[in-house]
């Protein structure tokens, strides 16, 4: 429901970026798996504002504080309630988005569905809503590590505007991503990527990309086969994300353009196992994971604020030019990378948890 | 879970290609709204195998009954059963199923999530599967002709393999595109498509293609603004189609090399209500619709069932050339635009239902 | 919701008492259960109609079509659909039905909730509703069977109106309860229990009573601690039987007459293992399950329709007097029993996927 | 799940009695209802240990502070996150918990579920858990004061020990409950009950009893006709509160002893309104409601916690006598009476939430 996600292993995130903080409460999380804040705390400084020159100066060390669930160092299976309070608020910055609607904000649709929006700083739509997810898959990725071996998930930024990345995903290394401030994969072509942005920035504008991920060694069997399919639930769970506009696992919109016989996986016996000789299935076949790595990527639109005029109305149906002042990013796909492994995390532990229900031995 | 989609207005499905039928319970449909067999068939015709030269020849009346929660012509509020009895089941034409893992089909992977499959035709995994999707969409489309005035959906096929249809999607309109076979928007266009399908099929090939979709007049404020975002519910639907390997929405893929100055949606007045002058929100704006027409599309690769030979393994892990000998479609396409619309239906009529239960006045 | 129960193996029933037939669809069953429609119609018959002389004469084979998720024998994983036809159908008997409200049924009720409702024999209020549970309950036997050894359920009538069964349900046994048509624990007083249900019917009433369940080896460690509490989600699916007015576990209403001096269950070792030498909680500490056999009674109204004349009033709004015709059961309680037993198999075998999915080792 | 109740209005409790605290997330809140602390304020007040002399002297004040979901005042229709600060903590006081299985309480299932708990206080199994429920019915409490006219939940205590109160349900006043410490509805009587709590608390003994909670105005067709009957979801919600160990509603056990003639309520015309002149159906007939009262009644066990010595084992399995030192209530009735309400307000917002998404006008 609204702000619940996942079956078995759940989180509930709650706050807006303008109030008392922001946090999650961690439901059906397996017992007797080591937690401690800093764990969860690593994950946070990941998708931090202020982190580096290229994404928002607001000022949040992010700070989380574990309320419940964990007793001396370990989950007890008992819900995990994490808070971070919100420290720079800056209600004043906003003051003009109380009469008006933001273009490519979600001012409008909100007081469309709700009769009232908490116009300061965005509400539930602003990226802190995010701190909840990212610390929801901080715990997905101790419970998978006790359980599945091996298992890892590597996101990073694929596409900027109109820069890409052309190294294959079964080759780039989580180190290399995290070694730059983009999350570029190859470190090397950071500069360029970091002078985009910043170019970007003092134009008042913004820019937008594509984030990929990698799912390393995921069992054979994880997913449902109809509407829970694992690209179903990998899908909602990205387009769940702000600013996400598209989805594509596999081969994607490109695989489109194979015929059958092109676009096929010939399987094949490797070391006991069946396996496959290419993977335009990206993993997932049927719903269900076939051993092989999930691949998928994630199109992030451009940030709605920047800091040019723009057209727009009021709440009193007047036309007015809006300039936004808010401190914002200016190319959210840094940040959108520990976002994206969270959501990836979150969806994977799940189904490992609905498959181990369902297991016929 | 596995087979339910929605959470007011609900679809459980069940049934396979081999068997007693397929069917769907549909739960949560509000009370009095008119309903015949008739309404249900005209869609699950659209639907059906044989339709035209072009689909699989599979020979399938797809004749539905009504077995319960409707009573003199109306809903009753109570959960509405639908059955489709299989009539041409050709279990021998799978028989070297029972040893094989056909390529990117699902034999492998449900193989290894469930230990046992059903490997006359492909189980759950066969697009009859769908007949449950398209009957419940099709009480979905009388719910919301009752209830939301001028709402319309409309599906097309836009691309097969590297033929692109370049109509705007505003001006699509149902008759033409129902008017040919292909389910093309511009019908003059749809023989040079059936030339390209009916070349691939001769080839034992098979092609993709892109489906994109447009929802009119969908009133402001249905969606939710975390993880239930409409475009998040949309995405999931349509990647529990059989075949699907992308979904964007808006701007998608493409929006990533505009900025944000080019990317925003304006915001106006027209006749006293809240307007954009440019879609690329794709009438979605966080996760809540903003009374623009919606609009995605969605990536079909090419059919896996092709009758030229491929490399594969056996149950017992040794290798085997396998040629497919089941009845298959070359090209989904047209089958999957009822398909396309079902889910969107779907997905609509259950966020117009929450919201009706959430409204403040 | 509504229609749905449980939530990892979940059943969804449909169907009225007139109209195509009844049915469910049994959705999360592990596969590789062997499951035959004849392992279900011994359930089935259990509920069925006409079965003895001292329930209703309504005469309904019940026979029951498995139609999907079973194959040579084994279930797949994938959803179960099972059908009843109704054979014994007689609108007219019902047809006063259509402009009356009877006393105590839900005419009145599902008036006001669906604004139309399906007159003919009670619609899904229908006893004839609880047989897409006993076939659910039915197969969840099967899991239970193969996964929890020594597993069992036994309910049986304890109370019939004023006369009440003093043998512990401890020492209930399965064969002599099922070698009485009362399915009274004692064979022997069964005479007595008939003569009563046969004078009532005599004069045109109706008598309740109260059946009492004991589920004997259920492994410590299932339930929830909080809202899904073992005692919860049984009192839930006992309340959900038509009839049902009351539900207690353990000690009960009169355990309020105890101090907790008296009430405690003290814990032992026995054979290794933590036992309790007194069972006052009725096996479910904390919502969860200690090992000790879970008892628990329900308590059933006496059936609404009677023959004898009511006062009630029309759909317009005008005082009449009523006299049943259809046919119906002087007592519910033979028949209650199997249906007690189906929806307790339904709540343990869910925990007990529940349990599998969270275990820590 | 787990620790989640309801569907549209949704409660999510977390927290443990030692620990940072305890709180709700409450998600799915219609927005622009009126809410600020003081209101949830008012109703855990009523909950509070010490507030008297007969419940618990631990010492919590219980301050409650909103973190999200309230703007200048209303709420918002985003998730209202609630937190409780654990103030009077003192695990020394159940270090003997740590070894010792305490009997009647939760300490031993819950070791068997997770393999590990949090020894002190009791962790989720605490009372204090209840504190999100009752801050979360307070919240349901202002909706259906907006929505719903002259709807009101009076829960009080019925009965304690062998001390039953004969008052009709109908005639009991809010006020008059609240105005003695023991929230017995006839004041003048409530210093023979407190004798009887003080006379058990001075033997370290304990004691149980019955509450009965009355629904007034309650809207004709709320609720589900299978699973989710208003009593199934009533019984659920009573039965998840601590130490409850019995349901019943109108008639109850009781009524088994009636025969259908005279237990069946006949209706008749009363201001143009469908009425009954005896409500032995406690206010619901087929799962819904049928605008009568709603009565029912919840078994309390007596508490588990006494002073006097107990037979028990540790978790090394030896043989001990154990002596709880913690500070605990000799009768949890008093502060059982806003628990009650608390889960019956939230059970209907919840079915009056659902009811207007399916409404047919």
């Amino acid at each position: 429901m609204p702000n619940t996600f996942g079956h078995l292993f759940r989180i509930n995130t709650w706050g807006e970026s303008h109030g008392g903080g922001v946090g999650v409460v961690v439901d059906g999380c397996p017992p007797r798996i080591p937690l401690t804040e800093s764990t969860i705390q690593t994950e946070l400084d990941r998708r931090r504002p202020g982190q580096s020159s290229i994404v928002t100066p607001r000022k949040e060390s992010d700070t989380c504080t574990i309320l419940s669930g964990v007793f001396e160092g370990m989950t007890t299976g008992t819900p995990i309630s994490i808070m971070v309070r919100n420290e720079d608020q800056r209600p004043s910055a906003y003051r003009e988005m109380e009469t008006m609607y933001r273009p490519s904000h979600a001012d409008y649709t909100y007081q469309a569905k709700y009769g009232i929006r908490n116009w300061q700083g965005g509400g539930r739509a602003s990226a802190r809503e995010t701190i909840g997810r990212v610390a929801g898959g901080a715990i997905a990725k101790e419970v998978l590590a006790k359980f599945v071996p091996k298992f890892e998930v590597v996101a990073f930024v694929q596409q900027i505007y109109n820069i890409t990345s052309d190294i294959s995903p079964s080759d780039v290394i989580f180190s290399e991503v995290e070694s730059n401030i983009v999350r570029w994969p190859v470190a090397a072509e950071a500069p360029r990527l970091i002078e985009l942005i910043e170019n970007v920035r003092k134009q008042g504008d913004s820019v937008g990309g594509v984030v990929c991920c990698v799912i390393r060694n995921v069992p054979p069997g994880l997913g449902e086969p109809v509407f829970d399919k694992l690209e179903a639930d990998l899908a909602a769970a990205m387009m769940s994300l702000p600013a996400s506009k598209g989805f594509e696992i596999g081969s994607g919109f490109a695989g489109v353009c194979l015929k059958g016989s092109e676009h096929n996986d010939p399987f094949v016996m490797e070391d006991g196992r069946v396996r496959t000789t290419s993977n335009r299935s990206g993993g997932v076949q049927g719903g269900i994971s076939n051993g092989e790595d999930i691949v998928f990527r994630v199109a992030f639109k451009p940030t709605a604020t920047i800091s040019q005029g723009q057209q727009t109305v009021t709440t009193e149906g007047e036309a007015v030019e809006l300039k936004a002042r808010g401190r914002h990013d200016p190319c959210v796909l840094p940040r959108a990378v520990p976002m994206v492994e969270a959501m990836a995390r979150l969806v994977i532990v799940d189904h490992w948890m609905r498959q181990r229900a369902l297991a016929w031995e």
